[in-house]
């Protein structure tokens, strides 16, 4: 059997790394000199990386363009916007290397984090858990009178993948009304799909709008004062894909003047946002600092999210999430 | 036909006394003199009561026990502390008077509302929404690990009826493992169900412990420093029942311990709690003022439940959320 050599720069706990040496084996694992802080951070060359065959992790475009072994690169997060250029694409094309990304290990988590947006808006959480209203009073029959239940509304996804996939699932108990934009409907999603030309008609009826969409070139700004203002007044809107996809001073006018009714902002841009940024002083606009895909076992879950694919690819078949 | 005399005090818009109005008829709706502010309010003798015989709303006792008429009471609560003494139990059966509540009506919105408190839990909105953590940094690690999803977690129920029955619909998805307490279990709960004595097991592996009992001489402190020392470690203790079911003293200590995760609760005693109330400052511990059971159409949900309940007692069929 020939063994394979892994370069893995993911940032990992003793246990961790303990769980993918011992999983991989007989094949080595080949850590970098220098530990990395975190899955976001800018990535250094490191020349253990010429040697692997098999990436698992965050390397930088240099190591993989010298690289005249790697076969097959694991991204560590679901992001991949580093690796999301034409140049890249052309580069694994012509080399034969496979990409696949971390979008499984995320996406229960970020489901779960745009749904507890929702109904923590739904509920007036925000606001009720700083009230101290006695019953009866002005401010709690405002309180009790403004809750407004998911069931029955309508919810707008930007961006139809493992998350949305996942969050659908969660939304089945409310009855909720399902619109996805998706760059290219199939047709299989179970609700109905509408792509950017069709997305000014759902966009006037929606209740919530989730933002899911990756960065890259066409996404930027793609939330811009004119698709604001096809909103429907009081609309809710999420973002839990990456700040740069949101024109934050058109957001920010939008939340002034009263047509969005709340913002939930998991990313933003910069990250985080400054402290004195308008966006963190205007009512009703809720930010989380980027830990959407967050979860207890969040590094075991990618080790052995890595660990699956790595015998799918020994044994030869599909691999999961892959994106090149 | 015979023409029914329908005392109301229930607090309602004129939109919805409209509703009542109309709907009711050819029956005659009487209201008091002096409108009730809040369905919590202390009620006060009206003469109207007297010509009743049927009474919506939250009449006082000395009424109901003067009236010769009184042939069924709607309670427009889901709470009936004010009725559920053996005292009321023996006039109403000696009467043949029925009585009826509205849990129908504010049973979804409660569901959500502990719901909503579970998720903000699991994605720990509280500090993530305060938090402008720098991605990478010490406190970004934490919050993210720190998430624990839902998923295949334990949730014990305190009390079992309308709310328990929409809540667990709405953990489906994230298949939970489910206890309720419920004093005489039926077996068509549809998942394990325990009586009081069998608690201490459940509670020794629960996850969450979803408070919905309601007030009463057998529930006062149900909560004690004994059950909560018998719950694991960690656990997070929600409360959408009454605050008198809880001795805040013990739920205090459990929380300064850290041997509580976190407290939320929608109810206290009193109601509101004083603002330098120490449950207030604790850590983990999370306030809203009794609204778990508003939403946005309330006030119609009730009269339209009333009239669903009118039509059926008319065509003499048995009523809806019947509680004597």
């Amino acid at each position: 059997m020939e063994t394979h050599r892994i370069f893995s720069d993911s940032p990992l706990s003793a246990d961790h790394a303990r769980l993918l040496v011992d999983g991989a084996a007989p094949h080595e694992i080949l850590f970098p000199k220098k530990a990395v802080a975190s899955v976001l951070a800018k990535p250094e060359p490191d020349p253990a990386f010429a040697l692997a065959d098999i990436a698992f992790g965050q390397p930088d475009l240099d190591s993989i363009r010298s690289s005249g072994k790697l076969k097959w690169l694991h991204i560590s997060t679901a992001g991949f916007t580093r690796y999301d250029t034409p140049e890249f694409r052309a580069l694994v094309a012509e080399r034969g290397i496979v990409v696949t990304n971390s979008s499984s290990v995320y996406a229960r988590a970020c489901a779960d984090h745009v749904f507890a947006f929702m109904l923590a808006q739904s509920r007036l959480l925000p606001e009720a858990l700083a009230s101290q209203a006695a019953n009866g009073s002005e401010e709690w029959f405002r309180l009790r009178s403004n809750s407004v239940s998911l069931r029955g509304q309508h919810v707008v996804i930007l961006g139809f993948g493992g998350i949305a996939t996942e969050l659908v699932k969660l939304l089945v108990p409310f009855e909720m009304k399902i619109t996805a934009m998706r760059r290219q409907p199939r047709g299989d999603e179970g609700f109905p799909t509408v792509t950017t030309e069709e997305l000014p008609a759902a966009l006037a009826t929606a209740d919530h709008v989730i933002n899911i969409l990756p960065d890259n070139a066409a996404s930027q700004h793609f939330i811009n004062a004119e698709r604001l203002a096809q909103m429907k007044p009081g609309v809710i809107f999420h973002n839990i894909g990456r700040g740069t996809t949101v024109d934050q001073d058109a957001l920010l006018e939008s939340l002034r003047s009263g047509h969005l009714g709340a913002a939930w902002l998991d990313v933003t841009e910069p990250e985080p946002l400054p402290a004195d940024h308008p966006l963190r002083s205007v009512p009703n606009c809720h930010i989380t600092p980027h830990i959407a895909g967050g979860h207890g076992d969040e590094s075991g879950t990618l080790v052995r999210h890595f660990l699956t694919n790595l015998n799918l690819y020994l044994a030869g078949e599909p691999l999961r999430d892959r994106i090149m």
